[in-house]
């Protein structure tokens, strides 16, 4: 068997005992707090691990564009939550297509996208889904008021739709905000005689605060699933959590305190993530990753001891985890130091 | 004929007519300079327009790794510069094989790599090309003074191995710092008896100071081919230059002043190159494109007069272009506001 460090670089591993270890304590985390986990499936792009989420517990998968949708229903995920504003006529026929072979249900924060959904799906024999996206803090996408979420809700009760709920992205940190922002606007909405089947929210920061999601009905988390250094600055994890790592070669030693890595921001990304650097490198957690050009990673090694030679492999845990995934067109599965498989990213560049 | 604003968003359009003017703009500023054009094709990772690029008169193409050399031997281009150290048994087998069937060269910047080199190509037929690469201000890889220049090029008079020349990357707007570097070396191998017989320096950045290129012999542009808002920034172009944009619509207009696009840094990519913000809006110049994630775009509106309204599509000139053509799997070249011909990014991802 392959050992890691003998694969050709740069390259992504996922340890595959970690990503089971999270997936685990995430669903137990949720049985407890007796909210149904929606895990994202943004970070691995996997119908694999997006099928083991629903074996261990979870009650459907989160997508965030129709192109991840696709590649999850022809993998045969039956149950999904499209977490984006569908506009447009050609989207708007790529959904009624998925809505004809499974369950997916959508969101909207607008009287634009609902009139475009109720076009599009009036006259159907099953209603689509629709949760009204709530902006409770985060400054995207949203209703801005409890208020304007019960007149959305309103309007969702039109031919071919249903409301399904509310829907949030909370900022990281903020979820006792969010929580208030989604038990005010449940309160408005049941006085006005308009019952909330589900409250979705999510995000991996305060995953461990499940149980204290207050109205909240159903969590989506997606970067649990690997963790990342930005995470692992969040306090949602430990590095030894981390599941995916890019496997880098020392191609240059140019000064005493200077390495170049020949992964760059097409293998780490450039998202810091308010973070400093550009990743943390496991082997050396000493190292900097002071910069990034497109395949060239320079790390400032003034404060190693000891100091990587030119062609050692050395493992780098990415700020971001999810848009790393979405670079590489395979990654590597490992266990135990050693290469089980090499898998194409299935959902890679679904974008539309 | 589709109009590109039909086209399903996030998508890349390109724009034939500023593609073929800033080739020809290039090249005739090389020709006039008296200096070989080297275009690499990391920024359009396209055969079609590499082998514009050899047509209107560049002596061959520059790329980062190996998996874009195989992608453009295979499309017949035959003459190219590796700017990478090739470090370990896996890389230099495929050199080896590259070697084989086109002209490729390479560069390196210490005994290691060199040593590497030889052992693989002593005994060939044909000896490999290698340039010494100089850190002329870069701060990546490279040799630190022309003393270590001149040592290395006395190392690769190897088995297997000929000294091709000096090579750098400069620092954008620096050309004067890195071509003093260069012309010190070359006079100091001359004084040493080791001939220089090319000199090849890059960067789109300094291209209309090609004829001030002093000591080089040889120039390697990469995004002068699309031009993007850095090289604005720069004053290298300006966004009547820019042959690259992202296509994306505005999926939500949650207050007065924020609109959300379906284009996030897996469309524009996180790169910001010492700017502000993460693009710059054609068709809403005053719109500040104020944050990204994943797949949502957020735009500051305040400032301006007119604004988008949910379902527009809106064109972006993103901070880095050479990016963005790596996170799309197909582009879409356009012509007088129409699409021509949708193509798949040969060399996209090949990032070892």
């Amino acid at each position: 068997m392959t050992a890691f460090f003998e694969l050709d670089t740069p390259c992504v591993l996922i340890d595959l005992d970690r990503v089971e270890a999270n997936l685990q304590k995430a669903q137990q985390a949720a049985d407890r707090a007796g909210i149904a986990l929606r895990p994202h499936i943004k970070t691995h792009k996997l119908p694999r691990f997006a099928k083991r989420q629903v074996e261990l517990g979870a009650v459907g998968i989160t997508v965030q564009k129709l192109g991840e949708a696709e590649v999850m229903a022809d993998a045969g995920l039956a149950d999904m939550l499209l977490t984006f504003n569908i506009i447009g006529a050609a989207k708007l026929r790529r959904l009624a297509a998925l809505h004809d072979r499974v369950t997916i249900r959508v969101v909207a924060d607008s009287a634009d996208c609902v009139a475009g959904l109720s076009r599009t799906f009036a006259g159907t024999a099953r209603p689509l889904g629709v949760f009204v996206e709530c902006d409770t803090g985060m400054g995207r996408c949203g209703v801005q008021s409890p208020e304007a979420a019960l007149e959305l809700a309103r309007r969702i009760a039109a031919p071919g739709l249903v409301f399904a709920g509310l829907m949030t992205y909370p900022a990281a940190g903020k979820y006792r905000e969010a929580d208030a922002w989604l038990a005010r606007a449940k309160a408005l909405l049941e006085e006005e005689g308009v019952a909330v089947p589900a409250i979705t929210t999510g995000g991996t920061p305060d995953i461990w605060h499940m149980d204290q999601a207050g109205a909240a009905t159903e969590y989506r988390p997606g970067t649990y699933i690997y963790m990342d250094r930005s995470q692992v600055a969040a306090g949602a994890a430990s590095y030894a959590d981390c599941a995916l790592t890019v496997l880098a070669t020392v191609v240059s030693r140019p000064t005493e305190t200077r390495a170049i890595i020949d992964a760059g921001s097409k293998a780490l990304t450039s998202d810091l993530l308010g973070l400093e650097g550009h990743g943390h490198v496991l082997d050396y957690p000493e190292a900097r990753i002071v910069g990034l050009s497109e395949e060239h990673g320079t790390l400032d090694l003034s404060a190693c001891a000891r100091k990587p030679e030119i062609g050692e492999a050395i493992r780098i845990v990415p700020n971001h985890c999810c848009p790393v995934s979405n670079l590489f067109d395979r990654v590597n599965l490992v266990r135990d130091g050693k290469l089980v498989e090499s898998v194409a990213v299935a959902a890679r560049g679904r974008v539309d």
